[in-house]
């Protein structure tokens, strides 16, 4: 594997050798290739390159999918795993702080996933700790091996992360892994193409970073009528508990549900992208078309995390 | 360990490959036998065959023993595991269907061992997965893994599974382990006694089965009549939760204690099973007696999981 | 490492093989002392000598500090763990009593440590194993790792744990840790100062304790008093949960609050140690003094625990 790397690839794991990862805006759009050209090369890395190695995974609340997949990276690779699972069983509920906890932590282990409620929590433990943090989700702000594994996908389906265009649905409004998502594919160089209800529309200040980014981008609530264009269809699942007035999820919730008859009319390239968990935005019909990528994306994410957990480690050329 | 294996178990090795465990019925009674013979020869492996492997383990309601079984199956192997102790850390809170969760997680892992209060729930979550899947337990419905240890302690205390007279006591209405246990050794050509009170009878459906499979067997609801026959004695706990009124659950809790009194008839080789955890059906006076064989069974239970783990990802000869 | 043993580190290794660590007062003050530097080889071993090796880390209350401790020693020397982090998912809630449980889980492991909120549960659980094991802390009891690690770090910063004096502040009357440390530094001839309100004093049975190891010690509630003549200073959290009327704790909870100023007046070699999770013992001011040492106590913890798992699985020279 190492022989081959390019002097960019090279250079970007040496920067990353015990960094943090705290946003996907902490990369430039070069990088950003860069680390998916290196994310390629761990597809086939199954040596237990990080055997004696220890991941620290602190769930303060519950994610399935983040910490069975970071879990799966490690040992895949030959590390171990410790942590938990939930706040209820850490020493935050005897009052600790959270630098605390990470100062402490850090000393029983090699590298620190972190997922919170608070925003912020990412960088504050990055702070806090000598050693590499990985941000796995901090509130509503941002979920940053979430947006690689998602640019991967589209990546390894489409050949390409730029000159696409894309369309966003669902729920712009609170939706992470869209914000997130939508920055980076703007930087990179892609259009944009944004379908919510009008409650859930893209908040102002996205709009003004897409802007900023010189993005092209538009809005329509009329998800059929882009279908055509599109050359990857991102849905993202609009949330009860975001809403206040239970009437107002009501109102919004079954807007959107994509089925077959949705996707019938696209280009035959299209992929249809989804973070999960699903509950009714794809119609499971879906899922055994070509077309459907969502569960790839699941698997992608384990190659993320073993790229990252190696370079943040030093575990490279 | 595999110059030795016979055509019949390298037969039966090359057809569970890729296998899925949901239930006992879906080996015939010769398969029985001759797994049973695999599983001794796992007795003295210890080598890391299954290094590089994950274990998935989903378990959707809490069972320690039969978690901890796995994941000590595993390691011992070389393996490592991922999953959740709970459906509270899981993504079914947030409206995942098992098919979804099932998919994404056997990207993670190489094989799923899945725990989950619904009837039915293992042959689900194998429908949905690609890789091998073992039911853990499902519901009051299938327990495999149980069932074959139980056959395990037989044969390694009795040098056989056959010609034998085994007596069931307890719960045998409700309780899971027993069902299908009785199944398992009439069709094995077993003699069964079933001594319960009369509101905890095996119900219809298990006894047609019972004579469909050419079984014999009695009823009584005298336990001291009965003991003086016996090869083999398996206790089974009545819980508290199956019953809608507490009234009728003391009425019935106490009824049969076996204490050393109760076994003082009893062949000298009789063993006496309980899946565990008892409460208050074995005295523990019992503990020490060479006719208790319930604590072996739990260490028997480790050497079956590292037999089906290895069988199910054809690391076999 | 094993070349330059000592004999009396040899002879207490080869003591320690199979054996239980239940008190800390099962060592004499010699075998402490040796004990002590039997860890400080540990410092540099990294090779995976317990591979294969399965620790049953049983959790019935939670404690990340602790558990997570072990979990990295053990994989850092390339074990496995098994386990729970709470007595919710453990088979206790069906009833099953504790032996069952350990008799159970030692069939799946090669050691156990136990945490649970019952004083003497540690003992019962070591006269219920055939395996070795580790109490992790039993209610207001013992928690003999917490003691050694604290030990060990005295030794460390200053060289020797004996003639020092200690001074000890905040809750001395229900501080589990205090109370087991302050006994082990008596009987390795350290000279005590213990400072609480009075409603917090060292209770009568540990002053009696003290005084029948001829310990050397005085109390008062004036900390700014003591801290000039002190060479390490071990704060205390005083735990709301420990008292009935929550008045009492708003009265002394912020009686003493460690920050630059109250260790300005102290010898330069002062070492402030805390057991932790703190809460407002010790302002986060003092973290980064040369005086601070309560993050290295964490940090030393898998040291220490490191060097007990191999000496009781036999895994030494």
């Amino acid at each position: 594997m190492t022989e081959t790397w390019t002097d960019a690839e090279r250079e970007l794991a040496n920067r990353m050798r015990g960094a943090d990862i705290i946003s996907v805006r902490q990369f430039t759009a070069p990088d950003l290739g860069t680390l998916l050209q290196i994310v390629e090369r761990f597809e086939t890395v199954t040596s237990p390159v990080l055997q004696g190695k220890v991941l620290g995974a602190l769930f303060f609340e519950p994610s399935t999918r983040t910490r069975l997949s970071f879990e799966s990276a490690m040992v895949r690779l030959g590390g171990g795993c410790i942590g938990f699972a939930d706040a209820g069983i850490s020493s935050a509920a005897k009052g600790e702080s959270l630098p605390d906890t990470i100062r402490i932590v850090e000393s029983y282990c090699d590298i620190i996933v972190i997922r919170h409620p608070r925003e912020g929590a990412g960088r504050a433990a990055a702070d806090a700790a000598e050693k590499p943090v990985i941000n796995g989700g901090d509130g509503s702000n941002q979920h940053p091996t979430q947006t690689l594994l998602d640019l991967y996908t589209i990546r390894r389906r489409m050949g390409t992360v730029a000159g696409l265009r894309v369309g966003f649905v669902g729920d712009l409004k609170y939706g992470r892994a869209a914000h997130s998502l939508i920055e980076a594919l703007a930087m990179l160089g892609n259009e944009l193409v944004l379908v919510s209800p009008e409650s859930l529309r893209l908040p102002p200040r996205q709009r003004e970073d897409l802007d900023a980014l010189g993005g092209v981008w538009s809005e329509t609530p009329d998800l059929a009528s882009v279908v055509p264009g599109l050359d990857v269809l991102y849905v993202t699942r609009i949330q009860r508990e975001r809403f206040g007035d239970p009437l107002d999820y009501e109102r919004v919730k079954d807007v959107y549900q994509v089925d077959e008859a949705t996707i019938a009319p696209s280009r035959d390239g299209l992929i249809v992208m989804h973070p999960l968990p699903r509950v009714l935005e794809i119609h499971p019909s879906v899922d055994a078309s070509p077309k459907a990528a969502y569960f790839e994306q699941a698997a992608n994410g384990v190659t993320v995390r073993k790229t990252l957990l190696s370079l943040l480690l030093g575990v490279t050329p």
